[in-house]
């Protein structure tokens, strides 16, 4: 039998509410060694990754997308600096799904996400994600509960198409505590570099935290599957993190095993005049 | 005065046809040294295009338009690695144009690129582009001449109505010399590992070498502007290459002069509880 893959440590097994206060968001458990031999490993792994995604490129049949979600100042920006710097941008596609427009919001919540799965042969990482439909939604009652409650088998049919059709994905939640979050925003105010990104709204979103947490925990184990997976990082550490949602990926893509495409018929005997 | 920019040396100021085999597609002249210091240089102006983009996503209100061409084997697959690998992948797209689909020939040929523009705060790399409708689709007759002739207007009112609407637009062409296509061609087909890219239909085309050259001058000529200028960049060396794209890009975007917006108004007071 096969070694279980690094990353099986935090995947999420279970149709169970996960418990997100009763994993340690600063846990380093797993990581090849301290701060510096984990950055130098990770680098490893990014290089890793650009090979992996040049094949999945070239073999243009199948294609990878990765959910990103996580509380404000949860790390995704710049999870996906870190992570995708390196890596051919073409054939890497990053979407930010925003609170979405009237246009959206005059469809089915599936409709504005659908538009943007990745093409074959492509990475496409979602920054934000449907999830919002049973996240900020759940916590601003912004539909009945028996709505946002059925929207999770609708998320689940949905990435079963996905599956079926060539898509493979992968969910990674961002998991910080709530002091890290604290500190994150006041370095935001503190900052003057960094303050253009701070948004007043994120103060009164921080007063939902309990809320917040109940409702991605329910949602993980609502819509984890064996096709489409979710992942609980903790990523209080950023050099954990980014580690972690590499090993992540390169898991995901050796288990593809993406391979170049074979030459035209006749092309080894070829001369260009 | 301010001195002029660099890239300037690759500009085409003038409506008529460039003469593109008047150009020397190996030249190296006005590189900042020999290959390793021109290398060394282009990871400057990497690291400072990383910056640029940083600060144009940030600000949020304006876009970067950049359009690859080339003859096949021209290096844009390459470029667009070289040049964007490091940038964050979040704010830079790569959209590939192929050949168009049914729905895509049943709309006027800017339609399906009008879709793919870039966004506020965006950089977009056109890998072939709306030029393809007076370069191959003149080589082969696709349309009457009359129509081919005529997107030239088109193309410039098109283009004109995007930097009246906050993009900057700069086109590039990698000129590369007939030996040296004939070169990577054969490469592709005698190395194993890049027998997968290699295009029999390569070979007919190449047939047409001297018929898309015209098409090219004519259509250099007939479209620079101003607003939305074309380079010609000696394309037969690589290194030379990525750093005079480079060069391009971080004058544009120096030129717009992006900057992180300002905090919401008092931030700077705010203590997260």
């Amino acid at each position: 039998m096969a070694a279980r893959p690094v990353s099986d440590r935090w995947r999420v097994t279970s149709r169970r509410p996960v418990d997100l206060s009763a994993r340690d968001a600063s846990a380093k458990t797993g990581a090849p060694g301290d701060k510096d031999a984990t950055k130098a490993h990770t680098a490893t792994l990014r290089a890793r990754l650009a090979e992996l995604q040049a094949k999945l490129y070239a073999e243009g049949s199948r294609s990878l997308l990765v959910v990103l979600q996580a509380m404000d100042a949860g790390g995704k920006d710049g999870t996906i600096r870190a992570v995708f710097e390196g890596v051919n941008p073409q054939g890497v596609k990053v979407v930010s799904f925003k609170a979405p427009t009237p246009e959206e919001l005059a469809h089915d919540f599936l409709w504005r996400v659908h538009a943007q799965v990745p093409s074959d042969g492509d990475i496409t990482v979602f920054n934000r994600s449907h999830y919002e439909d049973v996240l900020v939604v759940r916590v601003h009652d912004l539909v009945p509960e028996a709505v946002w409650r059925g929207r999770y088998a609708r998320i689940r049919a949905f990435e079963e198409l996905l599956h079926a059709e060539g898509t493979t994905i992968v969910k990674i939640m961002l998991h910080i505590s709530a002091e890290e979050q604290k500190e994150r925003l006041q370095e935001r105010i503190d900052n003057p570099e960094k303050r253009w990104k701070f948004n007043p709204a994120d103060l009164s979103e921080r007063h939902h935290w309990d809320a917040y947490q109940e409702a991605y925990g329910e949602a993980l184990g609502q819509t984890t599957a064996r096709h489409a997976p979710w992942y609980v990082v903790p990523a209080d550490r950023n050099w954990y993190r980014n580690w972690a949602v590499l090993q992540i990926l390169v898991d995901t893509l050796e288990q593809m095993n993406p391979q170049f495409p074979p030459a035209a018929e006749g092309a080894e005997d070829a001369v260009v005049v």
